[in-house]
């Protein structure tokens, strides 16, 4: 029996990045399909974006020069000299005292160096007036402007936005290598859990609703999910349906039953299933403090509590982080959290990260959370909340009116 | 032909939420199956969650009065009668003077109001010594504590979060009448753009990215896309198929082209599909001016602006509200914007809203929003952004240092 201190989150995240890496699996999707995914390999530009200098305006592609000290009151002079189709390569070149049509998106024709937008100028008869000057360069995009032919687009790592497919088509890039998608299986165990369908309940008994909070939060991060039902509070079935379900997924998450016994043996458990096994054994954290998490032969393994509510926010925090890592994204450090002052004094315990469930109401311009008031095993306590507030362990708690950082639900 | 006046941002959110109403299709859905769909009747408890008293922890089950006095130095005795077993109504009373062993969820024997903490007390032989005293109700969840019979759980319009999802899950609801699923189609037009698959482009030709874009953006929303392909800029071709994408669709968006005319035409074509029609024909926003906001026969029509950036970045701001408003969403006033301060003075125009791609960069502990250079038209300017900050029409831009609002992309 190994003997684990308690973590703090800052500990546990840091051992998180440290104990996953991406799964292996990687394959060649359609681009159109793989929104979400996450890129294998790095993306090299084989053309310029775009491929020839374009207007960026409809007006008049000119010789900037031709322009200079147009104004109101002094217009210039030039000759229409002909029109650029869309879509094709002018067949009029732009020479000294001339000007083409061209509308937004249109090809520079040859000779000239900027545009001067339609509002600026007035066709009379063939005759431009224009009445503002245009530097060279103006209302213009540059061959190679937007992506540059032999430069590194995408990084490997990077999830596929919609703005990185629309890059990628804009290449021509029809197909991608990404990390594969990744199986998460959940298990619940319990002798008091029942199948949520069961529709008369006997007296002690509940409806597992992990299967649904804990899968659907995992889908939201691109992955198939695997209900693997609930086992009764027993070493030798709960060990072996645990060992069934590991064997399908890339990532196990269980929950361990409350009976004597139970929940010394979740750990043992998760041990068996393969090596280094468990790298945290409890968190300093409210709610959600006996966590589990392991890596057995590279799969990761979560060990949730059974409170409902306090399984889905320990498996916001923890489980998306591992997910995000075992699907080989590089997750770049950004703000995932929103502003909202405190409508109450809420105290905590220093080296406790402290986690309170808000809602959050506009008052004169500004967001306040108000704490939701209801102990971790309400489920209802989730679905009344905005988002959850974050008190970190070495705060002592918030003030009324303090901002604090807020992570949405969406 | 009508006339219509520029509107300001909060104008045409006025108006879409004046303009678009729910798609009238509900179903009848697994509950599994419905994650992130939206509600069409409301749900009302039929019986109380808890159905029975539980306890919140590992301890023994008491009369509360029994423990008062208990302390560390003074420690009170009970008597151990029994245990409670998981998921069973337990066969043992708690009387003056007992004590019953209990684990978390398991459900309170008659007789009993409070539960002492098992890290409280210590059981020797039998005997239980109580370090501490505790409060009627204490460590005890009262049935219908979390969701009483009775009472309306979810209105009508609440998106199915994974939380929402485990409260229904709780009441034993294994189906839920939803909005049913909508499709989103989008057309391209310009005699300019080829499909993306397009291995070598001919010069003043480049490859459709608004496909991806604009129907990669909609799918996040959990709806179904059609992509309608590629119509040259000519008024009939447009018509036609807009028409026929229009039948198949509950939302049509377009992008008209910018050869001479085609511009003109796109509101003729969208003014075509049915009344009552064009209802926003231009917004106050850079970039994306020439937006079209339309209902036909009761389904929206989106004319976006050509440039891939612009046309994500509208789409981003207004589509979103119209599908989540078309979907049956009751939508709630929430924090969509984090802050961040911006790193340079950015001037714009009062009376219009400007839409600034930025970088998100931490230093010293706050977050700063670095301006990406490049123009609207560019693809990569959204590659390279992590959000889009957001100054508001009554201002005359921004100055380094100043606190502005992000709206994070993904």
């Amino acid at each position: 029996m190994q003997f684990f201190k308690v973590k703090t989150v800052e500990e546990t995240f840091a051992l998180i990045d440290e104990n996953i890496a991406a799964a292996a699996g990687t394959e060649v999707r359609e681009l159109k399909e793989s929104l979400h995914y996450i890129l294998a390999v790095p993306v090299t530009a084989k053309e310029n974006v775009p491929g020839f200098d374009r207007s960026t305006v409809d007006g008049y592609a000119v010789r900037a020069k031709d322009t200079y000290g147009s104004s109101e009151s002094m217009p210039g002079f030039l000759t229409v000299a002909g029109e650029v189709e869309m879509g094709e390569a002018p067949d009029t070149k732009v020479t000294h005292g001339k000007a083409v049509y061209i509308p937004t998106g249109g090809m520079l024709p040859e000779g000239c160096n900027a545009v001067i937008m339609i509002e600026h100028c007035e066709d009379v008869d063939g005759l431009l007036n224009t009445y503002k000057q245009v530097a060279p360069g103006e209302n213009v995009i540059r061959a190679g402007e937007d992506i540059k032919a032999g430069e590194v687009l995408l990084e490997a790592g990077t999830k596929l936005r919609p703005q990185e497919l629309g890059a990628l088509a804009s290449l021509g890039i029809t197909h991608v290598t990404v990390f594969s998608k990744l199986k998460v299986g959940y298990l619940s165990s319990g002798d008091e859990i029942v199948p949520y369908e069961t529709e008369t309940l006997s007296l002690g008994q509940i409806r597992d609703i992990n299967g649904l909070t804990i899968l659907g939060l995992a889908s939201e991060w691109n992955v198939d999910v695997i209900y693997g039902g609930i086992v009764k509070d027993d070493f030798a079935i709960f060990q072996q349906k645990a060992r069934e379900l590991y064997e399908q997924v890339d990532c196990l998450i269980v929950s361990g039953g409350s009976s004597v016994g139970a929940k010394d043996y979740t750990t043992d458990v998760i041990q068996s299933l393969g090596g280094p096994g468990v790298f945290v054994h409890g968190i300093s954290v409210k709610p959600g403090k006996p966590t589990i998490l392991a890596v057995a032969n590279g799969k990761p393994v979560i060990g949730l509590p059974g409170h409902p509510a306090s399984a889905m926010i320990i498996f916001k925090l923890f489980g998306e982080r591992i997910i995000r890592l075992l699907k080989g994204e590089v997750i770049q450090k950004k703000p995932e959290r929103i502003y909202a002052r405190m409508t109450k004094n809420i105290p905590s315990s220093p080296g406790r990260s402290d986690y309170i469930r808000v809602r959050l109401e506009e008052k004169a311009g500004e967001w306040w959370a108000e704490p939701i008031i209801g102990k971790s095993g309400l489920i209802t306590t989730l679905v009344k909340s905005d988002g959850i507030v974050e008190i970190s362990s070495e705060k002592e708690g918030v003030s009324q009116g303090e901002y604090v950082p807020v992570i949405p639900s969406r």
